[in-house]
């Protein structure tokens, strides 16, 4: 369970709930779940997502492996930007869901979530015999989310910020050191995601983002249940696992089976497209104003039928309601469905099926 | 975080701290860390240890992919059998130091430690093209630890559990069900692992445990940070990663050049066996009678000079002082070399460099 660089700045900032991601610690909540939600869509928050590792391919067969990782076509990414790129098995499963970030035409990073991608990349290249290596950079992401945190990236990174568009990133320069910079995150409110490379640099740029930002009304922050269940943010482990193919959790526009790329789940991603798929992963609208956590899946009825099991949900703000993804049969998906949920101690919430997201900010 | 058939059980025991591994939870501490130290060692624990997940490797080439992942020999590993395996890449660098346990000719599992070895296998199979399945089994081990453990188990699941020989498995039969039971756990107070495969009997198992143990005193326990460094227990991410290879970590035994089996870091192995190590784990005794926890290495100083870095340590009950592991420079590994600890708040400790382990039971 590795600190990051900002884990003591979080501490000290009274950090109450920490979770565990990528062997790693991952601060959850400061002043409280409703109120660092409020916070986080009004102002602009502060992410230590050191846990957020890269897995760096480097060398001549880079840009093969990262194909062979990912059934989006990745041949037209440049230098400079980012895709969202589902990893997917021999069989079309899962693997992970992370960000490639092209450095180089010979050298990719994949910003993770929750499972060692890179033991996989390993394994693939040794296997193959792939002039490539495959290693977890000391990188560590600072994320800086919420309405304002352009105006503070611009004041305390430089007015270029502005020019980076959205899932591409820039070379930024601080204190004589060059971060990459991205306009990305694991929220919906827009803003940046700083990848330090440099420990104790960290500290002190987290230091400099709270002075700063002060007049914005800066404050630490974490990814946030309820916003990312707002906007359709899945996570990795909990609405998807490997024993999904991207078909199933509403992935189908990055499956490029048309383009001529060779991937690892290739033949079995073409079968599944050619059979259709027999569950979706869908939006729930849940009568409820206050629902228990949901830290394992919970039973979907459609009447006495099973229909699925609900991954997450949350009580949302911003609709009054409920809101939940769930992984639905055949019979049970379509728009306007109504369903019952029961959680493991036997409570029972009404619930409409809705598509995903739930919202989607303006660009 | 995924919770585990005995989660409940745990929960509702009073355990006070969980730790996160293999994407599972993992109770940690239940009276307290002294008084589970204490019960440990004189009576029985159950632990759940479901977050052990095992690595099931099935078919024609599962026992040529288990040889490739390991430079331990394997070959005359019989059914039944259980052996501790360092897993190494292609560079001799540890991916995982599992259990293998030979389930038949054609079927392997690997219980392992917090890394996601099932990707590894999956790269690997898939590179090389092996007629190999590689899955996650639903299967969540209880351990029953302590030297009354042998007693316990002979109640519940039958006298002839007490003819396990250590590191090797029969299949016992409870409540109509078959499971898998080694001797085997991650203390050396001796008892026995129970590969539970069925969820909803996994908590009556525990229950039957709790209520058949009570002459034993039995109780819930973890795997505990002072036991396992006396009996000299190596831990996967604090003790040693993938940055060591077997060698710098005293498992030399298991390094099988001599023999014609194929694994993937045979090269790598033969230079750096050729070359000789730089750095070697060590114990050391602390002069101290209390300590702070190390949660990041400390620093290891050998006069003047930077001699390494200090990976875990506890005081020891046993041995009326503290006990620690330490990645030690050529130069301040031999036996009896004084050495200064450096926490990362600046305190100082004096330790003496000593070999591992600092203590081994009588079988």
């Amino acid at each position: 369970m590795r600190r990051t660089p900002f884990t003591s700045r979080v501490e000290a900032l009274g950090c109450r709930v920490f979770s565990v991601y990528n062997h790693m610690l991952l601060p959850e909540v400061f002043r409280g779940d409703e109120a660092d939600y409020h916070h986080l869509k009004t102002h602009v928050q502060v992410w230590d997502v050191g846990c957020e590792r890269q897995v760096e391919l480097k060398g001549p067969d880079a840009a093969r492996l990262a194909q062979l990782m990912t059934c989006r076509d990745i041949s037209k990414c440049r230098i400079g930007q980012c895709l969202y790129v589902p990893l997917v098995d021999e069989r079309g499963g899962m693997i992970n869901d992370p960000i490639l970030i092209k450095l180089a035409e010979d050298r990719f990073w994949l910003s993770i979530a929750d499972s060692d991608v890179l033991l996989w990349a390993k394994g693939l290249a040794a296997g193959l015999k792939l002039d490539v290596t495959c290693t977890e950079p000391s990188v560590w992401p600072l994320a800086v989310q919420g309405p304002k945190a352009e105006d503070l990236c611009a004041k305390v990174l430089g007015e270029s910020v502005r020019a980076i568009r959205f899932f591409h990133f820039a070379e930024m320069e601080w204190q004589g050191h060059r971060f990459i910079v991205a306009r990305s995150g694991w929220s919906k409110q827009g803003g940046f995601e700083i990848y330090v490379n440099d420990w104790d640099l960290g500290g002190a740029l987290w230091d400099e983002l709270m002075a700063q930002g002060k007049p914005f009304s800066v404050g630490p922050g974490a990814p946030h249940n309820t916003e990312r269940i707002e906007g359709g943010l899945l996570s990795y482990g909990n609405d998807f696992t490997n024993a999904n193919n991207p078909f199933e959790i509403g992935l189908e526009k990055y499956v490029h089976l048309g383009r001529p790329i060779e991937f690892l789940g290739r033949a079995a991603l073409e079968r599944i497209s050619a059979k259709g798929i027999e569950r979706r992963m869908m939006g729930l609208f849940i009568d409820a104003q206050s629902l228990p956590a949901c830290d394992s899946p919970w039973l979907v009825w459609n009447g006495p039928t099973k229909a699925g099991e609900l991954t997450s949900c949350s009580i949302s703000p911003m609709f009054g309601k409920g809101l939940g993804y769930a992984m639905l049969e055949r019979g049970a998906w379509e728009e306007g469905t109504r369903l019952t949920l029961e959680t493991p101690d036997g409570a029972r919430y009404a619930a409409t099926v809705t598509p995903l997201p739930f919202w989607r900010p303006e660009r």
